[in-house]
């Protein structure tokens, strides 16, 4: 188990750290690489040697964060992981720098505490919402590269300030980036108005299926494995695909049927309040929260729908 | 000609104002319902006798910011216009109340001052950024309510903090209205998640008729008369379907084909950075701006489509 730090604490270890390896987690998204960037460029800041290290590649569309990768340039001394929910996360590639973690700084809830020292902050958007105050904390000017990732961290992490998570404290966090000249203006258009062309085509194989039951209160969607697999979709292209049934005025129940295996489907269920995706769920074999549930059932596609529509009948009358 | 006024001044006649009537902009938008809505209920803590009025029906998705509407409950002695850029978008059913307003507040710079005084701020994202400021200036509580309405202007006008007029300052104020109670988690819901059935059945006429030209640097979708008037498409939902092919990555030119008739096809084209859509529009009629212009184009689907590619691949070619 991890000592909890307060953000003092931790600012006080990272002013007096040398040679440090700041490592995300794998399939780095916009949170793990704008937090650790930031870092990485307060750290060269004040004159310490530093680099970022993670098990997957860092896309081309994060070029402008300027990140320094890892590649042994030097002999770590202090390790540090960013928004890394748990030890699995960091990728079988980089095992060599996880064994001894010195910092954890996080904003998941669920972080085992796996470093020597954690700093958790579960209230905080996105990890670079955190990240922000520490390095204010640090004495560090918020340069154009700092601000634009942790910009980036803060916006892909609330969907754009759309996110249920987002609070007062994000939107603060954003004034200040932006005054600090963070360059909203092509990192929104770069992060939000730039799908795959197999994202696009799966959104559209996903349309193609649309279905709507119960005079439009409930809407599926159904995704092949032979689209999927045509498409050449990546697991980054089905994000959020789930969430395009329930966000149609409408409708209160949206289901996702995702083919695993020929006679296996991958079920999703969003509700809109007053009806229990959880409860659908459990009536399946699975589970879930109130609004998000899943659970998988077998059969033909015909009996898979059948079987989940009428479990959300049930749960509709109840509401 | 207006008098302009600034923000002092504007309050100042709003406190000494009595029995007022807010007029709307026909297809009322979240900005002008919210920025109405919020003088509406800041007038009325106030004491004063006050109603909204638009020549449109307000959808039910705004109920609740609880706007009173003009019913003729009272003989309106003071009439303000909140974002409403020029005369001609009041609509005729209100033309009665229009004739002589005597405060315009908008953030439109191409407002041509039509009252006998305008507070304008250009610089705001949006009326209700605007207005926020004018009720905290009148020393009204920002309560739930009129944090409601203002978060709905400021969110809508901006695509959630995502469009380019979104400053530090929006920011700061969306930060103030989250502070003072406004349901951003209900409200993002309803405002951003919240697609019409006809809108998700044109998305999916758009995407079926998805093509990529030049190497995938330019994606063209084509929406039929036919499929429109199938569908029962309204002019809402069309809103932002020209953003759908630029947004894809790797695509510089996105095209839009929509027929008007059998044989004429309204054309707008967006380009990211680098090319120029005023240019390609101007070689068949038209015009626009650098990143987003349209022209109208006649003959057959095939005829039209080879000529808006053939100016495209010109620029193309010079960027």
């Amino acid at each position: 188990m991890s000592e909890n730090l307060n953000i003092a604490n931790a600012v006080k270890k990272l002013l007096s750290a040398e040679n440090v390896l700041i490592l995300c987690h794998k399939n780095p998204d916009g949170d793990t690489i704008g937090s650790a960037g930031a870092l990485y460029h307060a750290l060269k800041s004040l004159g310490k040697t530093a680099a970022v290290l993670c098990s997957d590649e860092i896309s081309e569309r994060y070029a402008y964060a300027q990140i320094l990768l890892f590649e042994k340039q030097f002999e770590p001394e202090y390790i540090v992981a960013v928004d890394v929910a748990g030890m699995q996360l960091f990728g079988e590639s980089v095992e060599e720098y996880t064994k001894c973690i010195d910092l954890c700084i996080d904003h998941h809830p669920s972080n085992p505490g796996y470093a020597d020292f954690l700093l958790l902050d579960a209230n905080a958007a996105a990890t670079a919402e955190l990240m922000y105050e520490i390095i204010v904390r640090m004495g560090v000017q918020i340069t154009t590269v700092i601000a634009d990732c942790l910009y980036t961290g803060v916006a892909t992490d609330t969907g754009c300030f759309k996110f249920a998570n987002t609070t007062a404290r994000t939107h603060a966090v954003a004034q200040r980036l932006i005054e600090n000249g963070a360059n909203v203006v092509e990192l929104n258009s770069a992060l939000f108005e730039n799908k795959s062309k197999s994202r696009i085509a799966i959104e559209r194989a996903a349309l193609d299926s649309l279905e709507y039951h119960f005079d439009g209160k409930c809407a599926v969607i159904f995704i092949t494995l032979e689209k999927m697999e045509k498409i050449g979709v990546e697991q980054t292209d089905l994000e959020g695909i789930t969430a395009i049934p329930r966000a149609i005025e409408g409708v209160e129940v949206g289901i996702t049927l995702r083919q695993q295996e020929i006679g296996r489907y991958k079920v999703s269920v969003r509700t809109k309040r007053g009806i229990n995706a959880s409860q659908i769920c459990i009536g399946l074999g699975g589970g879930g929260h109130e609004q998000a549930a899943g659970c998988e059932v077998e059969g033909s596609i015909e009996s898979a729908k059948t079987a989940v529509l009428s479990e959300v009948e049930k749960h509709m009358n109840k509401a």
